[in-house]
């Protein structure tokens, strides 16, 4: 056997998350199915995120352990001929026996994307928050500064969560205007569950004007949920690159 | 009555075109419907291009005489509430009675998307034309140039087509390269039945070298549809502005 890295983009309008559930449909079981099919035998899959129901991809990767007789090179074809549309293989290649994509992840890169314009834009329907409201985008740029680094993100993360460890650095954080969308993007080691969607809804109740920037300091010190503001919609959310 | 322009996006992925059909669900059918939810009688549409099966628009204009009784700028409010949300009205006013979509339209803008990377955007798999094949955009781009200007574009039109007169004038072709993708702008003062789409799919035999850039030249002259290349998706097609 050999160990595959490969890299994924998805729409995930119709899938119940990355991860296999009973009785949803998700993208693990989708690509598991096409690899089993492929492979004739079952192949497990573990992936840099586990995106939530709804949360797209532009970079996920997974690793999975297969026969050797398909050339690296091959896999995406081969996989992308099985796979639906919506789901795509951009690149594969073969990996040492170690590599986790999970655990070895070093930096993950997460966008979001609000679509501010008065009306919805019918094709990003899925793939945006459509929120039309006068944001102080500066406002969230002095409030997005105060999550760069080091900390414990427990007040971040989906209430009910119980992960061990609650600390995670965030290297950037950049809001960027781009005609009438307004798109964040975050890299940092890691992130918890739903965090970066609860950290949006609060940068937009400071855009609102409903908080101040420096509430966020005082949110992450607090450590509690219900500090921090709402959960942006799933949709808006794409996991950009994972690096190694 | 009062006689309204309203501007329209839509993604025609679930809809059979936009003129209405018996049995098929088109564009035309599901405003139509609404119209007549917010007005309480039947009000009928007339649209500036009747885009086909699987189309997009960023721009369609449509015009209908309804009660004056609701503000203009109410209106794309309203009418979002009602429609689904792969239709969106942009904007709407008031006009002068004789004004007419179709017969007053001088300028129509469609944009065709070629999807050049080796595997498809999975957020435009919709939205562009999977073309994972080199295409010499100068050549195409001399191609096009033969296009300029009046000419009878029979050779251009879908088989079988039967319009009286074949004569169009193509104002500009612009061939943009962005990222992975080649995006064909064309404007002219009216279109024939598929004929953007044939002409982008001649402009690919040009650019993938299976014609010389100058039969663009000998087809319009032909005048015959064989001569032309193949038809271009449906799906790459926006049409995206319409000016009066």
């Amino acid at each position: 056997m050999a160990n595959y890295k490969a890299v994924l983009a998805y729409d995930g309008t119709a899938y119940h998350g990355f991860q296999v559930q009973k009785n949803s449909l998700t993208i693990q079981e989708v690509l598991e199915k096409c690899l089993e099919r492929l492979y004739g035998q079952k192949i497990r899959v573990v992936a840099a995120g586990r995106t939530d129901r709804g949360v797209h991809a532009r970079g996920q990767v997974i690793n999975f352990n297969a026969p050797p007789n398909i050339p690296a090179q091959k896999i995406p074809y081969a996989l992308n001929n099985l796979l639906p549309a919506d789901i795509v293989v951009r690149d594969a290649e073969q990996v040492e026996d170690g590599f986790h994509a999970l655990r070895d992840a070093r930096v993950k890169c997460y966008s979001y994307t609000i679509d501010n314009g008065t009306f919805p834009d019918v094709f990003l329907r899925n793939y945006a928050w459509h929120l039309p409201k006068k944001l102080d985008v500066n406002a969230m740029r002095k409030g997005a500064f105060f999550l760069l680094g080091k900390h414990d993100f427990k007040a971040f993360q989906a209430a009910g969560s119980s992960v061990g460890n609650t600390v995670r650095q965030i290297f950037s954080v950049r809001i960027l205007e781009e005609d009438n969308y307004i798109r964040f993007v975050f890299e940092g080691d890691g992130f918890l569950y739903k965090m970066v969607r609860n950290m949006v809804g609060t940068l937009v109740e400071v855009g609102l004007g409903k908080r101040r920037a420096e509430e966020i300091l005082e949110i992450l010190k607090g450590g509690d949920r219900r500090y921090a503001g709402f959960t942006a919609p799933a949709k808006g959310l794409c996991l950009e690159k994972v690096l190694y």
